[in-house]
């Protein structure tokens, strides 16, 4: 079942962005869009996840599965990002066993939500 | 079109819970039971909404709107959660224009998640 991993494009990351320079959220989305999305993985930009003192944000969510938001992220996280989300694309209800989440979803949770109800 | 009011029934707020006493966040949900919910709004308790951090946390969501975490809510809070759930309920995109969202809302957001695709 398809997961969308939403990245927060506009992202400061808590700093001042210099004239010219990319957002730190842009940086991370041109990290992800260049390397290997996995299957069943969606890879969409998103203006402000509204978790601004968090930031770099990402969140993955999928119909009929619990959606989860990670904070702290930077381009060198990109590889277990997108590990993460093949993993979460993988399940059914979107709970990825403990063990075997990347450290920076173990660690970084920002919150996460059940399933929608339709 | 009918929202949820989610609520983290877990939450310890950061705080050693002493043996016999309700946990923060199942006081937050009993000041919000015997308070009056309005139209449209649909009060769940839920375990665990991973913004131990930021606790006591409270979530809206519905079919086809943004949905919203908020933090660092009391019992006190209650019936301020449940008129900006009213407002939330009341929209079709889950976006309630800044100046009406309480202020506990516009200060507390914890992270935001795009409306689900189906």
């Amino acid at each position: 079942m398809t997961a969308i991993l939403y990245v927060c494009m506009t992202c400061r990351a808590g700093q001042p962005l210099p004239e010219g320079e990319l957002a730190p959220g842009a940086q991370l989305m041109a990290a992800l869009t260049v390397a290997e999305v996995p299957d069943g993985v969606t890879l969409r930009g998103v203006e402000c996840l509204s978790a601004c003192d968090h930031g770099c944000t990402v969140a993955v969510t999928k119909p009929g599965g619990w959606s989860y938001v990670y904070g702290r992220m930077s381009p060198a996280d990109a590889p277990e990002i997108l590990r993460g989300a093949g993993l979460y694309a993988a399940t059914t209800d979107g709970l990825v066993p403990w063990r075997d989440r990347p450290v920076i979803f173990r660690k970084q949770s920002i919150a996460r939500l059940p399933p929608l109800e339709s």
